[in-house]
């Protein structure tokens, strides 16, 4: 992974209340340490994650650039200037792994149309995380977001997802604003036959982490907590 | 994630020829040491990976339990029983994060209809990384595994998930035998049009790493290495 071109590393962070070597292999300490020019979501949360990783590091030292949903894609193209000039640059997110749902994927695809080098370091993903634990097919799943509010189009989109899980055996993944996590439960019992399988996936790596495959008819009544939850349906 | 009930814990294994320590976080290693029952998709490489992670394990102290594709249901129900007794126990496939392209999924399955805990461990995953790095979007995208053969069927495959890809926003991933890899890439220069994005991520945290997003037209004619790659298209 040596080379001459700068690279673009791509920095993911923990998702909970987690120590971050829980969560993060010691090589991305080494990365961070070499790395003085950051593409971030948030500059004070970027600068917090920094010092839980390295005590020591300089954070006056570093550069940061601020890449969230109201960048225009001008300005990306500037964030970029110091991969001009040869140095290598790194991408934080708020939680997970960067640009998988959050802007920083745009200044990877900049990074890419220029020819530089783009390295993925390891962390943690719910969404994979979460696949792993359920027990649903790996060799073919999808990731859909957030499904419509608008209840009848929520209903169809559910509907649709089901369908895809059975007729192309995909396991379907998708997310909710956590303070409606209880209402999704009760429109997927609405929405799905008895014998679908579900798996909720709550606050994951973290001190409540909790992964459960049911039957959809055993769902019914559940009440979630407010935490970040996946949501995975898959037919038995 | 303490609990009184036994643990499953999903223990991700390094991809390439790299280093534990650079792909796998620091509490994988303390896992790994408090358990004594595994299920293993190969017993000898399964050793040699935890004698990698901690040159102190004793070996020989460990129970293996070997799941692979010829194993049969009523085989997996016996493989739990540490489980039943209130031990922990890992699962650890041939490379990368177990229950995803592997046959662990099935025992996952069993653990999660039995009320046990599952807990995945943080790991590397080619799929997940290769997307992070690609600069396609990663609000929605599936992961189809290997396309059909046989040149009809594999041309209708590949027009059909670039339809999906435009009409849908949705990033679509798949995998080849690294011997056809060269092969593949004609395919998809012959199947897309010139202007689609496609990301050929080879080699992922291995020593010869690449990872290039370009135009299916500048693909034409590209010869790649045997090694494990993932392909990724999207519409510009």
């Amino acid at each position: 992974m040596t080379t001459d071109r700068p690279t673009l590393f791509l920095i993911p962070v923990e998702l909970s209340d987690t120590p971050p070597a829980d969560v993060l292999p010691a090589r991305n300490f080494e990365v961070l340490r070499g790395v003085k020019h950051f593409i971030v979501e948030n500059v004070r949360s970027a600068r917090r994650f920094l010092r839980r990783c390295d005590k020591q590091i300089d954070i006056d030292s570093l550069t940061f650039f601020t890449l969230d949903e109201h960048t225009q894609s001008a300005d990306i193209d500037a964030m970029l200037r110091p991969m001009e000039e040869g140095h290598d640059m790194g991408v934080i997110s708020e939680a997970g792994c960067p640009a998988i749902a959050d802007p920083g994927a745009d200044a990877v695809a900049l990074a890419q149309r220029r020819g530089y080098n783009v390295s993925p370091l390891v962390g943690p993903s719910s969404i994979l995380l979460s696949l792993m634990a359920s027990g649903f097919n790996g060799q073919s799943f999808a990731f859909n977001g957030y499904l419509p509010i608008a209840p009848a189009e929520r209903m169809a989109r559910l509907k649709e997802l089901y369908r895809r899980a059975m007729r192309e055996d995909q396991s379907q993944i998708f997310i909710e604003t956590p303070y409606r996590n209880s209402r999704l439960i009760a429109d997927i019992v609405n929405a799905l036959p008895a014998d679908a399988l579900l798996c909720v996936a709550a606050d994951i790596t973290g001190p409540s982490q909790t992964i459960r495959t049911m039957p959809v008819a055993k769902w019914k009544g559940a009440e979630l907590a407010k935490t970040p939850t996946i949501f995975l349906i898959y037919h038995p």
